[in-house]
């Protein structure tokens, strides 16, 4: 085995190539913007040539993981109009990069890529469970679901889609197609959105969610209550995974999730309520894990994604249904 | 390995027990009235004393797979407040019937153990799918989750209760604690309450699930409008498990499902909406299966509950995360 891995972190806007010891240690990483201009052969060729970059600078046969956008069809590893990725429908993600380095590359979703690093590194390491479901709360809202150690990607590889599908179903339309996702709420632009439409203007500057996060902690009240709906549409969600799946651990990562005091109690009280599976096994205090409980908690590491991606060459092949 | 089973079926209302051949034949059943009035241990004799009768008759040295209502902590076996089973909160239905019978007895909660009947005998070998969710649509809705050919029963037996939790946020209260959950909607008795809150009254006599199925059938419009709520929901629910697991099959049973002509348009037209995992992989014609894509379709075992039961002593033990 090599003593590193090469994980690739594959954003609409920044492409991170990065040597990473099985530690989750960082020994290099290559930071670029994503060319979308220049459409996906431009991007593929500057993998590639970060990859080689790696190669000659470190000893060893490292394997390589790709973390992408999806929709991403699995196994196979085509995308299937990304949204963040527009040119890049139809790309076989996996040969593309392989063809280029002539070596074997694995790729999965970004999302099932900083579930698998927060499981095996970060939070699941810290409580030594089996299983979590890790939602990420960025620019969208990814999610990724780890049962028994192994990534679940379900038949197409479109598992844990869980930042999609109709929490309220009266709630505004989502570019999905459903109404009322977690999307629109609990992500940075579902932030921006709400405080916009409640009158927040940043005095001409740019509105931004940690702006937003800025006047709630100061205790500007429309602040607040985007904070309150952040926490409102996460508590439903959550209310249904932990119904469906009965998981030890559920982690919050991406940006928004370091708000996670301002929407924290308004998330608890709606998981509260929601769903029995979780007052059958609620914690005395939610901010402390308790074997056999179910804990609700952020995610540990900095950058769980770009580490699950250098991890998925060194796990065993995940698993598909069906 | 015996030549049959003891699968048995604890209902709030009946108790049925079988000798059943590792294809589903059923080779004879007992079945009693539960008798809740008496209390857990009088029904645990009558469980015993049923078993006795079946192992006088039929040679072998069966196993004994027993479904019970939930909540049934697993793999313990042990009864949580089951609403079905008043009286029951505390007994270890496991120990208390292997205490009686001087053999090994399996627990699983019925939803769960429809989910591995349909799984190994009916929808699920038909298609030969390697994962599948059933809802079972009966007095409450139950739901079992098989993945890659095993129960999901969770960390501590509650998984797959997906017919609670808030799919509508805003609608009634339900007894479990959450708003607008399925079982307000597409149980019998979530059927019977709407047709009474929208004036469908059988003319003195009760009216029933199966009455209200009549009267659609028939072409009356709050009837029909009770169905579509039947079929809505539903889709919700779907969407929501579509979008987290993609499995290639979700399986309707219950005795609702038998109506699955009167709320399926709406249902599919709800997932459609509500999930584009669905949409990724939608089949042509949703009643014709297509490998490779989402089949949504009616349950077909008659009895799958407790055909599970019985297969239960034979599959390799269930998982459990954590």
């Amino acid at each position: 085995m090599s003593s590193y891995s090469i994980g690739i972190d594959l954003g609409g806007t920044n492409l991170r190539i990065a040597a990473v010891a099985p530690d989750g240690q960082r020994l290099e990483t290559i930071s670029l913007a994503t060319r979308l201009a220049d459409g996906p052969q431009a991007v593929l060729d500057d993998m590639a040539e970060a990859i080689r970059q790696i190669l000659e600078k470190h000893d060893g046969q490292p394997g390589i993981g790709v973390g992408s956008p999806g929709p991403l069809e699995l196994p196979a590893g085509v995308l299937h109009h990304p949204p963040n990725l527009p040119g890049f429908d139809g790309l076989n993600l996996k040969t593309e990069l392989e063809r280029r380095v002539h070596r074997p590359v694995q790729v999965n979703s970004d999302a099932n890529l900083a579930a698998y690093g927060e499981f095996v590194l970060g939070a699941g390491k810290t409580y030594a469970v089996d299983s979590l479901c890790m939602l990420t709360l960025g620019t969208g809202v990814g999610c990724g679901i780890i049962l028994d150690g192994r990534i679940w990607q379900g038949m197409q590889g479109a598992a844990g889609e869980s930042g999609h599908g109709p929490i309220i179903p009266d709630g505004p339309p989502c570019p999905c197609g459903a109404r009322g996702c977690l999307e629109l709420y609990a992500s940075a632009t579902g932030i921006v959105r709400r405080a916009k439409a409640l009158g927040i203007d940043d005095s001409g500057a740019a509105v931004t969610a940690s702006a937003v996060a800025q006047l709630a902690a100061g205790g500007d009240s429309r602040a607040l209550q985007v904070f309150d709906e952040v926490g409102y549409s996460l508590g439903l969600s959550l209310a249904h995974l932990i119904n469906a799946l009965d998981l030890p651990l559920y982690v919050l990562g991406g940006g928004v999730a370091a708000a996670f005091p301002l929407f924290a109690p308004k998330m608890f009280a709606t998981v509260r309520e929601g769903s029995y599976v979780y007052r059958m096994s609620m914690p005395k205090d939610p901010a402390v894990y308790e074997k056999g409980k179910t804990h609700i908690a952020p995610a540990q590491l900095h950058d769980a994604g770009i580490v699950g991606a250098a991890l998925l060459p060194l796990m065993s092949a995940a698993k598909t249904p069906a």
